[in-house]
């Protein structure tokens, strides 16, 4: 079972709501989120991994909705973060700060301050500067901080450019003989406990290639520090692991698991993985209403309540959402589509060309898959207050984030007397 | 004079304002804005168009600071809305609604509802299905409602093509024979009174030829339909006037005014323009602080307080934004930089093998031409607050939209007590 979006009577439903009811409620574009379907997720990666009890990190940055958070941090999993708002989110959701990791190259002094305040059990560390930095803080705080150097394996995750982040040209990671340098001169790092390796090569990886060969130069590397006497309690394999968006047949939990854990046989590391779009990305859809169907000489558009501004991945990465309608008509021929928000550029698509059942104006569609990076990076372009979020969890929804009222869109906004 | 940024004795000033010493006030990343600058691009318009006594309508997102809004209305503008929260905004800083135009090709039937009741001058419609729903409403509210129907002249801009509009393969406009029946046609409408043709081909067009050919093809159409006795009151051409980013060498306002007038000379129209960029874009800069300096063997990284989350042009439309310090250093050495921000994905970057004058942590920066689509792009992606905008006027400057807090970011969300 991917996920917990399914067909009844030709009907969408969410777990055991049909989410017909709830477009009736609250109104659309929202963002739906089956509960169960994050739960599963987590802990797939949990048993496929249980004989080295991992912790398991989830990667907010793919959805950071307080009620996903409480959701997965209740089940256990630990919060990956990115920056001191993320930090704010984990504290909110009561995340014991031994589970919260700390990686991203843009660290400031504040951020820094407030995660070591905090107890968090680790940063990953990026660059040299960043360890000094972290260092110099540390002491002015008077605490020891465990930190894990994240290492760039220079391997090709086949992936999209923006999200590659393994390869010796990108702004992540130390290459290995930086991080051995650090190791052996540890000790003009007094306030930081130097004891572990991160890697994380990219998102979206469907093949389990890429990770193996990462992971393979990550153990020699391990096996010559250690040779050297360094200790290394935590290996961060980062996240990554690919979903079905569309024809996709990403590796499963059990499947990595089998290639990942024969590597690091015998290993005592404390393992930490980071997924993000593994757990949340098949667990929500964008719920919208068809507003209009323009037919044109060249093509017909859908043109649909939601736009760039709630889902980005289309016009940012070329991104392919299936689309389900709400309600299956079993006879209807298809038509093709692109289908488009009401924002004035022509980046506002969400799906191009694309084979539909008939639609009509106030027709209800969902978009696939859009439980990762969809609300988390949506915005207010075009003055559009962003979308709710609903969250099911069997017969029951509630409303996770209210929708955006216009006068959220100028919250803070003034006009000086001089004007 | 392009903008009213400039140097003296080696530091950036916005009008009589040091730029430095609002960041050491308010902190980084910000937008900044120059009030003069606003008003002179919008100046330059009024007067290259005199002649026909234009009513000019800032395209409003570009930028929907009220602050800004505010300036520009009370400077003769009116304003180009695409949605509800646009209206509201044009409402907040009142906007005269015989200066407001409404397009955009998903209007719901609130918000027409809404434009109807506000009295605003006139709808450009984009469908056949809009026009019947505008009917529709209009009857309902016993309103009669103008309308202008935008023309898709099937021209290519030569511009990114998220920002081509232009072309017979978009979602924008209707074909020439579909507006000819329409206004044949005028009294299926009853409450509507078809008076005006829009046409807008695209952004950033920095050559007049597009224009031109989208115009003289326009003229051909418009003296069709007065043979055959339609009354056309409002002609509106739409925005796309390129700014310079790096080497572009537009047209300017008096160079585009030379070559459109005389097209139209003898015509009595009430001409309308819709300038978003050419008003905005280099009125405002992005201000930025340097974190760390990263040398890897590949490249040197600057790392910086703002990211794709705050300005995503570059990582959008692969745009190229100048970098300009808040110190000038005049006789250190040049290096070249990928300028990156905290994001962690690779597509989070704001400039790619630039040259620069050598950068070190905590030197503060602006990203030239951010004054369009900048703030109203910017998203809280990786849980950052959004970033402060600030309108400077001579020497006095305030806070038009304070930072986001981290509170702000959970605004709305809440736990289900089942969680």
């Amino acid at each position: 079972m991917m996920h917990d979006f399914h067909y009844v009577n030709d009907e969408l439903y969410c777990e055991s709501v049909r989410v017909k009811d709830i477009a009736w409620r609250i109104g659309t574009p929202f963002y739906l989120y089956s509960h169960k379907t994050f739960v599963e997720h987590l802990e797939k990666l949990q048993r496929a991994f249980k004989s080295v009890k991992p912790l398991i990190c989830f990667s907010m940055k793919a959805n950071s909705n307080l009620a996903i958070l409480r959701t997965l941090v209740k089940k256990g999993a630990g919060l990956d973060i990115v920056s001191g708002g993320e930090l704010f989110r984990a504290k909110k959701v009561l995340c014991p700060p031994s589970r919260i990791v700390y990686a991203g190259v843009g660290k400031t002094d504040q951020e820094i301050e407030d995660a070591i305040r905090t107890g968090i059990l680790l940063f990953n560390v990026e660059s040299i500067p960043e360890l000094s930095r972290i260092e110099r803080i540390a002491g002015k705080l008077r605490k020891k901080v465990n930190v894990s150097l994240r290492v760039n394996p220079d391997v090709d995750p086949g992936t999209h450019e923006h999200i590659a982040t393994g390869k010796a040209e990108t702004k992540f990671g130390l290459d290995m003989d930086t991080v051995h340098l650090v190791f052996m001169r540890a000790d003009q790092y007094p306030h930081l406990l130097i004891c572990g390796i991160h890697v994380h090569i990219g998102s979206q990886i469907v093949r389990g290639e890429p990770f193996v060969k990462a992971f393979r130069k990550i153990l020699l590397f391990l096996t010559h520090l250690e040779k050297e006497g360094h200790k290394v309690e935590f290996l961060n394999l980062g996240g990554g692991l690919g979903i079905i968006y569309s024809d996709e047949r990403p590796q499963t939990a059990d499947e990595f698991a089998k290639q990942i854990l024969p590597l690091f046989k015998g290993k005592k590391y404390t393992f930490i993985f980071e997924p993000g779009r593994f757990i949340a990305g098949n667990s929500g859809v964008l719920v919208s209403r068809v507003l209009y169907i323009k037919e044109t000489q060249a093509k017909n558009f859908a043109i649909i309540d939601g736009g760039m501004n709630d889902l980005i991945r289309p016009a940012l990465y070329g991104s392919f959402h299936d689309i389900w309608p709400l309600k299956k008509k079993g006879l209807t021929r298809k038509s093709t589509y692109d289908v488009v928000g009401p924002i004035c550029e022509s980046g506002d698509f969400l799906a191009k060309n694309r084979a539909l059942q008939e639609l009509h104006p106030n027709d209800l569609v969902a978009f696939a898959s859009a439980g990762a990076y969809g609300f988390s990076m949506s915005s207010n372009y075009n003055a559009r207050p962003r979308a709710a979020e609903v969250l099911v969890r069997g017969s029951k929804f509630e409303v996770v984030r209210e929708r955006e009222t216009y006068l959220d869109l100028i919250r803070g906004e003034r006009i000086p007397r001089w004007v």
